[in-house]
């Protein structure tokens, strides 16, 4: 048969309450869950106060089928879920010899003294059933009352989610019985348009549909659009993702960076590995941003040969070869001197690809004709030498993020064959990306 | 009077209970609220579900004396949460026409036009009071309940955290009286020590009094060691500050960053800026990172010049005149090239300092004698040339990082005339450093 189970999610502890930590496992649970077709109802979170964990351990559990609870299992006085879950159901406290051993077994394999404290983990309340914890010494346990369940867990997010895919919810379906859907998600990493304007590109494909959903989730200067399908096996729910992942490419051919959660450094690095490309930069508002980038990604030493981040004029034109009359006549933030930039670090760095940026990134150093935010990217290949220019709006750290994505969006549209933007050499500027 | 008020917070947004984004105004809140003494009694949240909102609503109000609620004030048909107030309160919604205006004023000021839509961010619960958004669209609102107070803002971080503290917590201090206490917080940032290591240095300067806690908050590499103090005063609070942050820096002589958020990059540049010494990079293994971090500070120009990111051989010897000898015979990754890539970042770079950082991040790359993880620093001045080594663990985005890190250490402790860590040339490895 299958179940209508919801559940809800209780996270203790007062350096929650207290706004110290971030809370990142209730979005760990609440995606486990989903995963498995039961969905979350609502979540709470209380300091380490008995009376304060019983209220909403009740509330959570009269509201929801299953209840998720993590956070308070640990050794010391502080901890106090397991002797609050036993308060609430009106029960004592046993010792579990079992997990009891499991814990003695931890620290003789870590070659640790186990200190008598630790000992307190292996009490659960009487009618609780203990939780295995393979990756840690706090056993979990779930108690019963009222055809509700309560699963707790120690607040270790590692350990939390690890014991609760692989041992809580097989207990769970157990109980509850199987799912009525299976999920399943795909998320495309989009570069290049504002939240706005591609709300507006997707207005008419991105209403919720009974078993779709579309999420728009900007992480700047990326855009996240995570599709979440529901049906009868998750072969189904997969082959929806496909569909409308289609109308999706249909109508973003150039800004969908992948669909595998990589980034654009990835992406350009790929395409130039593909070519058998190396690439060199130059690199001044960025101050060494896209060479750290590229970098991160292991392997990137066979095709990146480095980065000049020539911050100063005389690195400019001691390393690079900007000319001194480039420097003069159109200042270091020009179309001039990024194509010098670019074809410099080519030739400095011995690579088929040279790429540079140049530009302001403020507070300070704007001026009327070339305000904060405009920058100039270089590109140089054996067939051509380009430049793109742009001003963009921001902080600091805004503009030189915006100067790196830009620079290396300009090297795989350049590489891919598409469309280039920004303001060529002799125009008005022109921004068409970012609008 | 004094008050004794507590406080409940109430996210709402199926983005939330989906677990598809990490809700951090939770704790944006119960600091604001913290600091102004009120202490928080739990948290909760619901999707954008009118029955859950009214539910979670009356369980808040019920609990506590102060509800803030986050979320669901958006244009759109998803955005439930003033509705459903209303609703719970029993009472219709009315059209606050300031807050209209307000609004309109504010896309007149974008120049962008006003959707219809974005009218219903100005209907408020009858009898509730607007609270003015400076910072975006959706106006927040209070509402009173049997002598209970719930606050309303939008969830957009910067907004909420913002209208909260320069409007909503002067309404509500006037509402319950001044706290008890007033509270004081200060962060010292520490570098160089494992959160063990630091834990064992102050563990009988660490225990929690009556008002007084010492929080060990990690951000790799960093350790934030935060202070909270309570006292009858701010003055009071801040004194007792001071005092503890004297036995702090106590024991700590030598790993406390800064006390009052300065990062190892502002830490360095101020250094060299009131020694009046300019900076030139040579970087390997971190691929631009140090000067990306470097330029990240506003004015950064004045003092850096630039960074050799020589990823390639080619780029070591052609620029910064590594020779082929210490290739060929040291390796890339050794004590000699480090000490030539500095002195040669300081020459080419036309800097009073030069500092390089070379090695292998993994996960490919690593051989017996040097194995994955170790790197080799070079400081350049007019007086000295050093260089230390160091094998370090962790996955390769971690080690770059440390290099990174450990450079700038490096440079900070010359600059101070501290001990420099690390293995000098022609001794064992022997790291003193993150133990």
């Amino acid at each position: 048969m299958e179940n209508s189970a919801d559940a809800w999610i209780l996270t203790i502890g007062n350096e929650i309450i207290n706004g110290v930590i971030t809370d990142t496992n209730r979005e760990s649970i609440a995606r486990e869950l989903r995963s498995v077709g039961i969905p979350i109802k609502g979540m709470s979170s209380v300091g380490d106060d008995p009376a304060a964990i019983a209220d909403a351990l009740r509330t959570a559990m009269e509201n929801t089928i299953v209840t998720i609870v993590s956070g308070g299992l640990g050794p010391t006085e502080d901890d106090k879920t397991a002797a609050s879950a036993a308060s609430f159901l009106g029960v004592p406290m046993r010792l579990d010899q079992e997990q009891l051993t499991r814990i003695e077994e931890r620290f003789r394999n870590w070659n640790r003294p186990m200190a008598p404290i630790n000992s307190k983990q292996a009490y659960f309340p009487e009618p609780a059933v203990a939780i295995p914890n393979d990756y840690g010494t706090a056993p979990g346990f779930m108690i019963e009352k009222d055809g509700r369940l309560a699963l707790f867990f120690p607040g270790v997010p590692r350990e939390l989610v690890r014991m609760l895919r692989e041992r809580a919810i097989p207990i769970i379906l157990g109980k509850v019985g199987p799912a009525k859907k299976s999920f399943a998600t795909r998320t495309l990493h989009i570069y290049g348009l504002s939240e706005s304007k591609l709300q507006e590109i997707l207005a008419d494909v991105s209403a919720d549909e009974e078993d779709y959903h579309l999420a728009f989730l900007p992480r700047f200067p990326i855009i996240r659009l995570r599709m979440d399908a529901g049906a009868v096996s998750a072969e189904e729910a997969h082959r929806k993702l496909d569909e409308k992942q289609k109308v999706l490419i249909d109508r973003l051919p150039e800004n969908i960076l992948s669909d595998d959660g990589g980034l654009m450094e990835n992406v350009v690095l790929q395409l130039l590995q593909e070519r058998g490309l190396t690439l060199a930069l130059a690199e001044s508002i960025t101050g060494g941003m896209i060479g750290e980038m590229i970098t991160r990604v292991p392997g990137s030493s066979q095709t990146f040969m480095g980065s000049i981040v020539s911050y100063s004029n005389n690195m400019k034109s001691g390393i690079l070869g900007v000319t001194q009359q480039t420097l003069n006549k159109h200042g270091a933030v020009s179309h001039a001197c990024a194509r010098e930039m670019a074809t410099g670090a080519r030739s400095v760095g011995k690579a088929d690809v040279g790429l540079s940026v140049t530009g302001i990134a403020g507070p300070d150093g704007g001026t009327a004709e070339k305000p904060v935010g405009t920058f100039f990217i270089g590109l140089a290949t054996d067939q051509i030498t380009l430049t793109r220019g742009f001003v963009l709006p921001g902080t600091r750290e805004w503009i030189r993020t915006l100067g790196a994505m830009q620079a290396l969006d300009l090297l795989r549209r350049h590489l891919l064959g598409y469309r280039i933007h920004g303001q060529e050499e002799g125009n008005e500027p022109q921004n068409d990306a970012w609008t």
